[in-house]
């Protein structure tokens, strides 16, 4: 029995459109706009720099932290937002290597996205470390005993498949390793409990399944036992432990604000902030479950209703996100023709559409909807047209 | 003759109010709220994924960059923006010192803005390179051929004091060095001409005379001929030649984009844009006229009609930024009992009331406003209260 969690009347979404890209930027919660005015014309105008106190500015970091901890299966206190994902990404892998300087290898699966790769190749390059390629199929493979970090995607950007996150964590350990879990395509869309499967780090962006706004700051939870010892490289004085102290050397706080680098994003956090209130008293298996039936969904009327289309995502639950990711050679065409159609999904580069199910704004009138347009993009070769299959610089 | 570049209307400043405290954080320009209203309702809402073509969003770093740029004498080509101040000085500095791989020190100054020195001593750590602290009477006396980086605050954040920027950036170079100028306190108050000055790399924060917001995103800006060889370590997707095309390898954009990082902070963005208009028009010559008018007058009335102030702000026009920093035995007391009068300064450890002029919504009424307000609060004993002598985490 799928309990319904649906709150699509929290969302402004356009009247008629199938967003199916929440995967890539989730939608609008209504609170945003509000709270966004509110700091301008009420905070920033009127407190102006007392606002840091007065208006709780501040804390704005602690309070977003405190409503993305219980969706990841931790503690509020060991959780710190503020910076972007790859920006969150590089300190955090470095304070992760830093912990077995010993070791001399950092392991990255080569279909993540591509900034973990990209930041990892960074840290190894600045840190004088090794960057080795596992397979992601096997990634426990790639593990000797020179290796510091594993730093794995929890949920496949592309295809949606999912790792299980404690078997693949008790592998790293067993090598001597730490794991650090990016959870961009899972944070907000599947129950993730770091604290069950004893992770060492994660990093999350915030402006997919979490709702936070383009470009919104990302977030990074570090295992209390790690926060004592922690060493990242950007000191800045947001993470001292008594910033207006103003001392000449670098003290750092306690715990995980350590990792907090600069003045926070107080226009970004606040928008943040009022964005996660849509999880309000949402239990992530009743979630997990909508998803899971949204995307069997999918699956079984992309199969009966079309052909030509390989579904990538696993069919597994335990191994699928809360995408579907189909394999189609003229993929792009399809994904500008279904948009021309009211149903947003994206295409990834070379050939696969993405469709993206947030629950809590995508129903299952939403699904047959959108495979009812597919449908008829595909009778009337619409994706075929130039129109539709003339690249822009981002999709 | 000061041509009037008061613009005071273009802010929304609480009546009756005399804000000298825009060197901490600038008011609020009118036209943000609106722009952020707007980016949320209309582009996020609607929009949605599709924004980051149709609503400009890749455009806005270039965007803010092209308003920032004749600030600071340069051209907007050469500016990025996007991290936080303290990010962009880790990702700065590391690629300066990368320039001159066989230098090993780094000299920054001990009363630089402490986040400056703080993350000097990560980059340091991080390299292993030598921090040097130089005595910042005389930075060029801690050169020597193993200096890679000089790296200043163009303006003093305590004493409102300026470096001349051309002697020193020529000292530097006279060294072999590169030069680093932080312009967080002079950006939008000083004219700033790092083209003419020579300097190589320059970071500013935006949310002081600049008036993007509290915790609005940093600049960056890199001089023309170090582009090609520019090596920074956060290596993310934003700053690949070609991030849309997801290869494996890491391949630096051309130009100051390979200084960016992540994905744009859109909300922040949008504000700091819309901020920025304010200066449209304004000559930065003007604006400075305006700037020591102000100051001056503000030093002259302090001393004739207070006593137990001691100015610390060079008299020098040529050595002074755009506030005045008074250093008093009670200067807690003095800036909270001044706060509750309806004039904003600021206390900076362990004796000194700062108050900053941003020319274009600070007035001279508004100086004569508040040190009559400051003469109230000496004859009263106000600052002498229990009230105004508790201190505040942030203030």
């Amino acid at each position: 029995m799928t309990v319904d969690v649906s709150r699509r009347d929290l969302f402004d979404l356009p009247e008629g459109l199938v967003y199916l890209c929440g995967n890539s930027l989730g939608a609008l919660p209504r609170s945003v706009a509000d709270r966004l005015a509110s700091v301008v014309r009420r905070e920033w105008a009127t407190d102006l720099v007392s606002g840091w106190n007065a208006a709780g500015w501040t804390q704005l970091s602690a309070r977003a932290a405190s409503r993305i901890a219980p969706l990841i299966g931790v503690d509020a206190q060991d959780v710190a937002v503020g910076d972007s994902t790859s920006v969150t990404l590089f300190k955090t892998m470095v304070a992760a290597a830093r912990l077995l300087p010993d070791r001399r290898v950092l392991v990255v699966e080569p279909t993540t996205f591509p900034t973990d790769g990209y930041v990892a190749a960074g840290v190894a390059r600045t840190l004088g470390l090794e960057l080795r390629w596992c397979d992601p199929a096997d990634p426990a493979a790639s593990l000797d005993d020179d290796v510091a970090v594993l730093s794995l995607t929890h949920v496949d950007f592309r295809t949606g498949a999912m790792f299980d996150m404690p078997a693949v964590t008790a592998a790293a350990h067993d090598a001597g390793a730490v794991m650090l879990w990016d959870l961009c395509h899972s944070a907000g869309a599947v129950p993730v409990d770091l604290r069950a499967a004893e992770a060492d780090f994660a990093v999350g962006c915030t402006y997919k399944y979490l709702n936070g706004g383009p470009g919104s700051p990302a977030f990074v939870w570090v295992a209390p036992q790690h926060q004592a010892v922690l060493d990242q490289p950007i000191t800045g004085w947001w993470g001292h432990a008594r910033p207006f102290d103003m001392t000449l050397e670098f003290e750092p706080a306690d715990g995980v604000q350590r990792m907090v680098v600069g003045t926070p994003p107080v226009l970004a956090l606040s928008a943040l902030d009022a964005a996660l209130e849509v999880f309000d008293g949402i239990a992530m298996t009743d979630l997990r479950a909508a998803s899971l039936s949204l995307t069997d969904l999918f699956i079984e009327q992309v199969e009966t209703r079309t052909e030509g289309f390989e579904v990538i995502t696993p069919r597994n639950h335990g191994r699928r996100g809360s995408q579907v990711a189909l394999r189609h050679p003229e993929a792009y065409g399809v994904i500008q023709a279904l948009v021309a159609r009211g149903v947003t999904g994206d295409f990834r580069t070379p050939d696969v559409a993405r469709f993206g199910f947030a629950p809590l704004y995508v129903t299952h009138e939403d699904v047959v909807t959108a495979v009812d347009r597919l449908v008829a993009v595909l009778e009337s070769g619409e994706h075929r047209s130039p129109a539709y299959t003339t690249r822009n610089a981002v999709t």
